[in-house]
């Protein structure tokens, strides 16, 4: 390498890769140029390295940013809005009744942008999205300058953003097409779930996906009512269903997955197809404890997401990797299920597999994107710090990261978000309330 | 009332009393005098009260601080030294050798000093602590200015601290007079659990206890290998055996108790024994979920403790309440169970109960000791505010918690620890991290 300026220098005390599980780099130098890294090398080897910005970071990790695999940003704004009902008087008595009164390209616009304000502030760097109003999810991924996969939303019934699912999907491959350019926004298809889709109507999706090579994220196997009613109403199980009619592939990112039986795991990993885990909404909404620990026997690539705002409460992988790991381990009654260095792996990695973007992000390596995320250690909650892997997961919070990097652009520095308003941000989430609550 | 200056004044956005589930005053101002609560008001019809210290929370959350009902404050300075093991390698290959190691008089000053600062940043200002070096303990108590129970551990195998169960007890006893008449230090008795205590050494537990009126505080039930090995060995499940040696009364604390069959849960709330949930442990050493909405139902006094920082890794109550709750959930596969508001008075008032001194804390009225915290619900995590309840359980942090008294005292102001030295606690933790990695 002849390189020596780069256009930031970042001295971290720990490098966590996540090439390897479990590797940690000590006193080690990330240099980011454009948008990519650039170079990584002890600190004592790059000292004749000089940059445009130099970041110190003595007491901080730096490892990559957090894939949210999951997740309903603009649903920030329905944040505590309804909690510790069942699932469909949740749904059909608060959510959609308050949905179906504000939804709009502005609410989500300023909901998404609230949202991914909160998920820079705890370390995420691309989310895996799904909702209505694509445009106005993409321009706030634009506006925070994140990692965004805008899934567009695909269902029989109508909302206030189409009537029908041929027109969710003409809208999405419309909005679509002012973003094939932009190298942190990609659409993806997102039929709701199989119980809000018809046969026809996937039929449509996949073609659609082969046509123009796009992911499908759809919620799946989420409650064992879901399960059961396929049975009763298609004579089969959703997962079934859905194999016949040619959905279950490598572009599927299935979210929650929690009902599986042992033949459906082999299928799973069979087909190469991923899971978003969300144990923190399978945990309120009472769905279930998911397999995990099986599925990463299995070998299927499996990721973690946040789910919305208004089933969780929070869009921080701190909390959501935490609970992936202490989920697995109670659900198993095996406290060495999905250690500390796995969870850290499915939190980053994994998720940029099922997104089809591990060549780009996910580790820190040469040559990929430059997301990434500096975490303290220095606080008194991560003292003694024996262990900055088992600390990211069991012990550390979201106010513990100081800076992020996204596709080498420093969206956040010493905790002031670069890209976006936070002041304003709260006071639009302010005025929201005030029009919902009315 | 015809006082109208006092010491400190606090004007609050929302004031949730626990006094009743669910209860929330707005704009309230809470005058503090000496250790107590001395008034409660609409902040309109207090205008005229005057105070030495006068503090607008405009934005916040003013509630009890939360009663942390089982901990080993020490073991921060053991915080991720070992994870993701199975207990028994956990305990005997990595922590018990750990403790016999290190474990003195100054490891538990200044580890429980380390494990106060924590807690107190966290919104804690009762612990329920059981440890060894019991002066140790009660010195980091007076020292952070934390109400402090400190469990006095009986066993028969020796340790650094004593050699056999009698020695345990006396060196309990002993200590403890020097603390009689302090208002913040109370000690207990903990027999550590019924697999490492005799059947006489029980009944001298028991005498003392009658004799003194000293809670006990002992694991019970945390694993299914403890209540089977005791079925071998005693031909008895543990509570069974400890109801015969009379020490199942109010006085019992009892931590864990995850395994309790419907006959259990009977005889517990018929015999008012209080039990210290600690979820997020649970999970991590795989042991069980408790049957929380049960003994609930059942009218158990049921608190919240989030365990020593070896085996959870925070001593954060926020991540541990939310964990009671949605684990409750996900376990009972009822999304109603443990909502909130339950899940907030079982980490305060609840809490309180069980070490009785709910007549003193755990609810916000007037006459009661001023134990309690601000929480900023002005965050952008924390927007848009519909229902602070449910923000304190699932949405907000130990980093939005600003202020803390206890028993009158501020020790914690706008985030600036008052009485602990959060510096020097780093060091001092990051040197005992080289002695331990020696």
């Amino acid at each position: 390498m002849t390189q020596t300026h780069f256009q930031t220098l970042i001295h971290a005390r720990w490098l966590i890769t996540i090439e390897q599980d479990g590797e940690i780099l000590h006193h080690h130098t990330l240099a980011i140029e454009n948008d990519s890294i650039a170079a990584i090398a002890p600190t004592a080897d790059a000292a004749h390295w000089t940059a445009d910005e130099v970041i110190t970071l003595d007491e901080h990790a730096l490892m990559p940013g957090f894939v949210n695999l999951h997740g309903h940003s603009a649903m920030t704004l329905l944040r505590g809005y309804a909690d510790d009902l069942a699932l469909m008087d949740w749904l059909q008595n608060h959510i959609w009744p308050a949905e179906g009164k504000h939804v709009s390209h502005d609410f989500v616009r300023d909901g998404s942008m609230i949202g991914m304000a909160e998920m820079i502030r705890s370390g995420t760097t691309t989310i895996n999205d799904m909702y209505f109003y694509h445009s106005a999810v993409a321009e706030a991924g634009q506006k925070a300058a994140m990692r965004t996969f805008v899934g567009a939303s695909i269902l029989e019934f109508p909302t206030n953003y189409a009537q029908n699912s041929d027109e969710y999907i003409r809208r999405a491959m419309t909005e679509r097409e002012a973003y094939l350019n932009d190298p942190l926004i990609t659409f993806t298809l997102a039929p709701h779930a199989p119980y809000t889709v018809s046969d026809d109507t996937f039929r449509k999706v996949i073609a659609t996906s082969e046509k123009h090579n796009m992911l499908v994220h759809c919620h799946i196997h989420e409650t064992a009512d879901e399960v059961n009613n396929s049975v009763k109403e298609h004579g089969k199980r959703p997962l079934a269903r859905l194999n016949d009619l040619g959905v279950l592939n490598d572009k599927l990112i299935g979210a929650h997955m929690v009902h599986l039986n042992d033949e459906e795991i082999v299928l799973v990993a069979r087909l190469n197809i991923a899971i978003a885990h969300n144990p923190s909404s399978n945990m309120k909404l009472a769905s279930g404890i998911a397999p995990i620990q099986k599925l990463l026997d299995a070998g299927v690539t499996v990721g973690i997401g946040t789910d919305g705002a208004a089933s969780n409460n929070k869009l921080d992988m701190f909390a959501e990797t935490r609970s992936a790991a202490l989920l697995a381990k109670v659900g198993t009654l095996n406290p060495t299920a999905v250690p500390a260095a796995t969870a850290l792996r499915m939190a980053t990695l994994e998720g940029a597999k099922a997104l089809h973007i591990a060549d780009k992000v996910g580790s820190l390596k040469v040559g990929k994107r430059a997301d990434l995320i500096a975490i303290d250690m220095g606080s008194l909650e991560t003292a003694p710090a024996f262990d900055v892997i088992s600390h990211i997961i069991y012990t550390a919070g979201r106010e513990h990261v100081t800076h992020s990097w996204i596709n080498g652009r420093c969206v956040m520095r010493a905790r002031t978000l670069t890209t976006l308003d936070e002041s304003a941000l709260k006071i639009t989430a302010s005025e929201w309330r005030e029009r919902i609550q009315k």
